[in-house]
């Protein structure tokens, strides 16, 4: 099975031209117009036209009409855990208890379950409005780190499921090789070791070949952390990604506990070992940034490193509120990952940025809607390698994400702030119909693929 | 017009006697049954078996069948902020910003207009699972301060806001008689007072009696702030109250400002300030108590207080985060309320209280989804003088509200995690149908009352 076979069997949309006329629309560089008509050939947008009224035969989309969002950090089959690890007894759970309730799901999937559990995963993110994902992927190998047949099968299934469920993806090849500083891999994590980082490089370099032809897959590398590469191993995964001029992304203190072990083992804070290692740039992607301190945040800024938030995960689980503002004003371009899927709404990421800094500042007014919206589109399509998506220009991928301003919730939404409601009152159940790549992959509010719900509750039963 | 002719027009449901089986269903104490009869007479549940199939001529409610939620305190009129005051320039906003925008819609409206937002505000409210509201108002009289002919003209809207949109209200009638510690009403603000408690509680009187024989209704008390009821009065609303056996809310720190101000001017906290002038009790609700020092959690338990949590406008308004776990520990009732109406979701709100209190102590698991489901049931009934409602047990009020485990965000749940599932990843989008008093006022997703978006719309876009 080769991914263009199956391209060619799904019958990608080419459609032709067509015009989309917006209601409204966000347009570049942040602001809301309206009557919009939106030019499409194919799978890009050709001509944008602001202040016109719907000529016949355009497809109308109504309410506040966003360019695709990109979730910038995805662990797929975190999904399958979703409202099963609230039960824990008061004041003993932690992010690392969380952690071995996760690797109960590693155990359990093989490529064919995965495909399933993250085809209906992706379509929930393209019901959100969501057209490229960012997929941090490090569930190579199968039970006792055995390598299947072909040793990319799982990173296939990820990418069929992408292709199924009608949205671009960015697979993130993680490198990681060890249980923590100086602690081998165990038991579960055993499926994520390729044994050194040249192990890992070949098999990476294998995956990305055989999706170099493919406008919609892009494949780039993860360090999972530096828990789980050797410092003298980071460079190999650094000079792979430069090579290959791909996306580099790494969890960066997330906890405090990371940031204390880095340092006892090398003197120096996760983002400086990085930084050492050549793993910071301008294509490279610090995910979570919650515990940084004023050196971290400028070495960030200075090597032009991106910071992905998951803030509905950091809330979840207890991880602590980010340094948003300082990050913002130094210069750090921000994106929003859903993460661990505790919720998949980029509205929701992107409001809670803005609000956990109020809670912790006091003051209101730190990030506004189009700063926000910003990271959520064009900033995040760039930090997964498609910078000419996430806006709505001529050129850019033909994403349209119409979003309903006659729900209970965005209902009395005027144009002025219709970016403000969008932001900070809807959710992605307000998303109504979403165009990616050029394909109508949602209508009033359904997927192509049907009944996502059920979709979701047979691939999670499945591994129980 | 008097509110038991509007009753007999609109026909209030005595539907006689039904059978609803839940496919799963939230049973006092705190858990999860399968397979769930619960029989109806009027507006009372007179049985519920558990473990029994679905027979003939049964109402069958699938997904997790909770009581009705009790929103324990709203401001009708802040709905038609939402998404309208986020515009503020960096850095600058703050509480005190916002009220001065929440001011300027207070000029405008009167009780037509009022009628009309409040009934589709609290529309809203019954999709979201909401069966009681506790309206904390203060919006008496006309513009300068003119009383209406009937001086409880906007109270009687409320009401029949709430009747038309079929829950049950708690009237919490607000004493308001200073902009701020020896500081005259100014501007909106003329139209909240009533000269003095004296005249508050002469109104508030007229309006208690008339809904005397109303069952859905209750006519409460509330003391705005200490910034709002100068010392000397309070014990002329806390003697009303306690008379009268009602309800009794006020707003509590807040803002740190506030307990500034408070022991500027009386050298004591806000909490210490209500204590001694008779308010605290076992009928009262402090609102917020975002900022108390151990002396106030401690008085709040002693005096039986219950505290009404309202994170996401906390989180809105910059407010901060509330001492919840040592409330918690300390033995104060929790509650939950949608107060500005940023978000109407009572699963955001019950989850947002876990989920800041994780941001703020980098740990899990201090508020069970059984305790925040009890907050949002059974004890915010209790609050507002409910004390029959809010639970799925015998003589209690027939209020069923049943959420779907099959939509893109709860499904994959299972039943023993059922409750941490609605608790954790529902929105109130997933509220499918609603029995409040007997009454079927929302089945699939569809209100009574028809296209509560396009009510909420018209009504905000009245006072534009």
């Amino acid at each position: 099975m080769t991914f263009d076979a199956r391209r060619d069997t799904l019958g990608r949309a080419q459609p032709g031209r067509l015009t989309y006329w917006c209601e409204l629309a966000w347009l570049p560089p942040g602001r809301v117009a309206a009557g919009v008509a939106v030019q499409v050939d194919g799978s890009a947008i050709t001509a944008v036209t602001e202040g016109v009224e719907p000529t016949a035969g355009v497809e109308r989309l109504a309410g506040l009409v966003l360019p695709g969002l990109a979730n910038t950090h995805s662990h797929a089959f975190h999904r399958a855990l979703r409202g099963r690890t609230q039960a824990a007894s008061r004041g003993r759970g932690s992010f690392w208890t969380w952690r071995d309730q996760m690797y109960s799901v590693v155990a359990r999937l093989d490529p064919d379950t995965y495909l399933a559990l993250a085809r209906a995963v992706y379509a929930e993110m393209v019901l959100a409005g969501i057209t490229t994902v960012g997929e941090f992927h490090y569930l190579h190998h199968g039970t006792d780190g055995q390598p299947y047949d072909d040793p990319n099968s799982m990173g296939h299934a990820l990418v069929d499921a992408a292709h199924d469920a009608g949205l671009r993806i960015t697979l993130l090849d993680t490198c990681y090789l060890t249980g923590g500083f100086d602690r081998p891999l165990e038991g579960a994590q055993l499926r994520f070791g390729d044994g050194d980082a040249q192990g890992w490089a070949t098999r990476a370099g294998e995956l990305r070949a055989a999706y170099a032809e493919v406008p919609d897959v892009v494949v780039g590398a993860a360090v999972h952390s530096v828990r789980a590469v050797p410092a003298e191993q980071l460079s190999t995964v650094a000079h792979w990604a430069r090579t290959a001029t791909a996306p580099l992304h790494a969890h960066v203190s997330e906890q405090p506990a990371e940031n204390d072990q880095c340092r006892a083992a090398h003197g120096v804070s996760p983002t400086e070992l990085l930084a050492a290692h050549g793993v910071l740039g301008p294509r490279s992607t610090a995910v979570h940034a919650t515990h940084l301190d004023e050196q971290d945040v400028a070495l960030l800024a200075s090597t032009v490193t991106g910071v992905c938030l998951c803030p509905t995960t950091e809330r979840d689980l207890a991880d602590g509120i980010g340094p948003v503002t300082r990050l913002r004003d130094a210069g750090v371009t921000l994106t929003f990952g859903s993460d661990s899927h505790a919720v998949i709404d980029l509205f929701e990421e992107a409001r809670a940025a803005e609000l956990d800094e109020r809670l912790l500042t006091r003051a209101r007014g730190h990030l506004s809607a189009a700063e926000l919206l910003q990271a959520a589109t064009l900033a995040g399509h760039a930090a997964l390698g498609f910078p000419a998506a996430g806006r709505l220009a001529p050129g850019a991928a033909a994403d349209l994400v119409a979003v309903s301003l006659e729900s209970v919730r965005t209902s009395g939404a005027v144009p002025d702030t219709a970016a403000e409601t969008v932001v900070f009152a809807a959710s992605a159940a307000d998303v109504r119909d979403v165009v990616a790549g050029g394909r109508r992959v949602v209508r009033d509010g359904r997927h192509v693929l049907g009944d996502v719900g059920l979709l979701l509750r047979n691939a999670v039963r499945a591994l129980l």
